[in-house]
């Protein structure tokens, strides 16, 4: 059976809130690094056996959280042994801003897919921005590489973006379908 | 009598909004690349004198126009020489979505002021991204490095964003005063 | 049967060795841009029907040549109807210096392919970074995201780097076989 | 009196040579983050009243450590009244490749800085990439928005490149020199 698998920091739940949705899409399973940007064993063996790993930070001061980088770091571990080759990897970020370098974040969580010799797989669905777009439309914001959300900076975590989570969900279906197909396939 | 020079490339007129908009700020001088990308002689000696030059460019497929590079391949020549050393840059670009990879234009003309030695200065303005920001505050987009302008795929020249175009004349106002004040001092 | 195609611009040839031995390690068939930065319909066509597409170019002032980013404007024709969706991707880059800004290069493919809602695959070599390593030693520079290759800015076409060489041909292998593998898999 | 901070992690002691080397040309203070990711508050206020501020963090997995990071985040308190406008930045990286990825480190302090809306200046000194160059030259790495050092994943501090330091020795030269002759100017 295919697993994919969830891994991502949030420091006030928002971003939370974006990972629950690509789970939801993803039938996936949710690994929250902790505040100290610690995961227990059993997380790091879900993540070993994972055929797919999402992963999700805010974007804080331009690029991933520090928790979510330990984590990054802590993956030289699998990195050496390239563990983690041919999984299929994407990533998701949160931030108060509608632009916010959130393509940095999302460009960092490739650089890292690549050193582990994964498979990216961005959105696959066009921007809405013409006249007539609204906010809560699937990807307003207009990302490719992987899922972006925008909360206000005083957002409560109930006040997140229905299109930004709909986008999210659809992501999380994309990545689980394809690799579904491709799993038995590419490992044989 | 410091000289500031906004060299752009406008595909179909929305970009040559924003770079008026950074121009009157910056008092400067247009210089508009052409739909082949390039520049007359006398716009390369424009280049050559002024104190500051200001990058722009649509983001179409991820990153600056064809025109634009052409006319950044054609500045090795140059950059062979280092001409352009210590000369203070900044970069603006525009696009339909509200990231759209912009991000990725802004950085290019990082790296490309780097490449000539260059001083580069981003916006100060912090982004509008409360729950009651308004679509044509400044800086809503939510942008550092350089400035951002959203307008929508099917908007004419004349609807681009109010908001959009006063961050883009700030910005303009920033990098004149900074090479005003700069240019003597640095360069005695 | 399973088609790669390599589609690349080379000022000089070097970059052209580089595609030569990509396309060699994935049996692929070579599309060469212009130096107007122009394809043939017959080559467009060939990229339509593509399973993968590498992009190839060398690092001109840090990011892809003129010509190559012509070539990626006008994919927006086959990105509004989003054509090549799910097609496999990668890219390489030659220049002068060990650096050289050639990451900025292989994450412009990266954003290029992300548009086209492509999958992105790197190579799957650890770098060759002991005290021991050797100058030809496969991925002696140390990419991840694409293959890279370094030419000193005074080396005849012939003089071209063979680790750097094997690099790229195995990069092409490993896109080949993931692609053939995948397929029939992703497509059914 | 001029004062530029050097703000760095180092993990095993290479990239402090490299801080050691900015610090030397910028007859800077060295505050060095520790294994937790912390500062004292004296190195706070040391860099509240700095002119210059350079960023320093080897590439671990693809960006910054994950103690720089922690730092990183930490200047949102600066930052939220951008305590650090118009001071003048810079950044320098160590890894165990040529290239492995230290470029997405290098565009990551670029990000930050701009955040703080800060004043970026690159390295200005062309690479050493012809065929007679040697590995011990200024700038052999080919950088230019920051500096780069390459060390062998299994050399000791005593063994980091000689070239790779005079290159950031000089770097911080230059940054010192233009920190002093602009901040009477701009700060008027």
């Amino acid at each position: 059976m295919t697993q994919v698998a969830v891994v991502y920091h949030s420091g006030y739940g928002h971003t939370k809130k974006q990972a629950e949705a690509i789970a939801k899409g993803a039938q996936a399973e949710l690994i929250a690094i902790d505040t100290s940007g610690d995961l227990t064993e059993a997380q790091w063996a879900t993540l070993k056996t994972a055929d797919a790993i999402i992963f999700g930070s805010p974007t804080y001061m331009g690029t991933v959280s520090w928790q979510f980088k330990k984590f990054a770091d802590a993956t030289s571990k699998p990195w050496f042994s390239q563990q983690w080759k041919d999984k299929v990897f994407g990533g998701f970020t949160n931030s108060a801003s509608m632009n916010g370098d959130k393509h940095s974040t999302i460009h960092y969580f490739f650089t890292l897919a690549m050193q582990h010799s994964g498979i990216w797989l961005g959105t696959d669905v066009l921007p809405s921005n013409a006249k007539t777009a609204k906010r809560d439309d699937i990807n307003y914001i207009g990302s490719f590489a992987g899922a972006m959300m925008q909360t206000p900076s005083d957002a409560s975590v109930d006040e997140v973006n229905s299109g930004d989570l709909e986008t999210a969900r659809k992501y999380g279906e994309r990545i689980a379908m394809f690799t579904k197909k491709m799993t038995a396939a590419v490992r044989s």
